[in-house]
């Protein structure tokens, strides 16, 4: 192994251990420094995996953001998917490919905001690998979760006469992409740079939610895949979607990178959760179209999410 | 998402869903189309998680080797590392960062070396990630596997008189290595670009070895991670190590890449385990250092594993 990879290697175990404290509960038998990590879920529970990558020019730039956020939000992606499913975070995995044009003070940036808020969600760095990049960071976060057996929330549970909801409010990502693109200074860590996944609401919502997604790729791409696998359409108010501030009703429905949940349900939901406010903005309906109304009007939702900002 | 990303990832679901009879007991509740995949293990099993970079420059030449001998490569890595540990595959997640310079048929013939080997060890695709990447291609691959509660064979249990092992023959992949390095031609479907797993070996090494580790990064620094973790030291008769044809003793011992299991025994081990000869090639003894006895001649056996190669 080249020396650089294994100083870097050594770098992020020690910033690891130093961090400890986290996880105890987890269900970790043995993390680093073998050839697997060793986990152990409670009885009763399944796990849940997911995957994703953080590639410098493709989900991040340089220039534009602290190397704190980009580990603090190459982790929630991960967070963000647990929680849709009303999971538990247990452990996470990182892979970095570490590019010769960024220096140690990067990574350690990089780490810690990732060390950071795996401490926050009480989840344990395991493992992963580190290499280098011959081009750009690359970096690749595997998040396990738990949850009760059978009770995992899906896509695919959503029925004509749900309601459907949000958390929070929407567009503050694609808001704030849209002035970087035009050549804003916007302060490397900006609340919009620092996502926090909802993993108290979506655990509050087993039992709850009928179907539900993590807003990653924007509502309107986001609310096509609850549709798509429930086998139902959807009808969007315009007006009852809650806006960040400064965010057009554009960024709201196409923006991405909002991260926080959109799910359907039957039952009659609190206003908040966890602190949370939830919003109901629609619903569930026969058929396979996706329609927003604005007042008497109402149109079809076309799927314009990550794509439309990816060209911008 | 961006167009070409959108159409991978549903090429590489269709050929996922093609070869859909793999893994049907591996305990898959839920596998792509969901933020999570949902898995479910047996009753009395913990969980082995392991993730492995395959980055191009880094792990693999394109002109060197075949689309289907790196996915299959990329595939190995994480599945060896189950073996290590006396585990069983379940499930895989890739995550492919494709290079505008790569073509459909290129990341085809990766996916098929991928599912091919999957489909071998009856472990499911189960999820990933796909994005453009904008230089090379780099894979992630995750590997979760189960083993018997508690029964995880780690680096950490070698103990003094432990007697020293390794699987086939070492070397193939330095050899070979060396010869690309020299400019000769060699079949891109060469064995030796096509490791072999070995999970049978390592599932019956559950309670006859005390500790295991697989050979990725060579011999030399493979056996300094297993006396590393359990406080020993350890001498190789060079006499004894297995050769590949072609490979020298300088191959055997620092090539890397070969995916035999290194472990040791207190217990008498069989000649031959699931077809795979066992040989034994030293002792753990006392104290941490390792070294190497030519006829009566002993001197330290430095760790000199993959870095030796990446310099060549």
């Amino acid at each position: 192994m080249p020396l650089r990879e294994r100083q870097l290697i050594e770098r992020v175990r020690r910033m690891a251990a130093a961090a400890k404290s986290i996880g105890r509960h987890s269900g970790m038998v043995r993390g680093m420094g073998d050839d697997c990590a060793v986990l152990r879920l409670p009885a009763g529970y399944d796990s849940l995996v997911t995957t994703d990558f953080t590639i410098e020019g493709v989900h991040f730039r340089r220039e534009w953001q602290s190397a704190e956020s980009v580990g603090h939000r190459s982790l929630a992606r991960g967070l963000s998917d647990i929680a849709a499913m009303g999971g538990e975070p247990v452990a996470a995995f990182l892979s970095l490919g570490v590019s010769a044009r960024v220096d140690q003070k990067w990574v350690d940036g990089f780490v810690r905001g990732f060390l950071r808020l795996a401490r926050a969600h009480a989840t344990q760095l395991a493992g992963g690998d580190v290499a280098s990049s011959p081009d750009v960071v690359v970096a690749d976060v595997m998040v396990l979760g738990k949850v009760r057996r059978g009770r995992a929330i899906l896509r695919s549970g959503a029925r004509p006469g749900d309601k459907l909801y949000v958390t929070g409010k929407l567009g503050a990502a694609g808001a704030l992409l849209e002035r970087l693109h035009r050549g804003a200074r916007v302060p490397p860590d900006h609340r919009s740079l620092l996502p926090k996944p909802r993993i108290a609401v979506g655990r509050a919502l087993v039992g709850l939610a009928s179907a539900c997604i993590d807003l990653s790729d924007g509502l309107s791409t986001d609310l096509m895949h609850i549709c798509a696998e429930s086998g139902v359409g959807a009808v969007v108010d315009a007006d009852r979607i809650p806006r960040a501030e400064g965010a057009t009703l554009e960024h709201a429905l196409h923006g991405g990178d909002d991260y926080e949940l959109l799910f359907s349900a039957r039952e009659r939901i609190p206003a908040r959760i966890a602190g949370v406010p939830l919003r109901h903005i629609g619903d569930i309906v026969k058929g396979s179209a996706v329609h927003i109304s604005h007042g008497d009007e109402v149109e079809v939702l076309e799927p314009r999410g990550w794509e439309h900002f990816a060209k911008g």
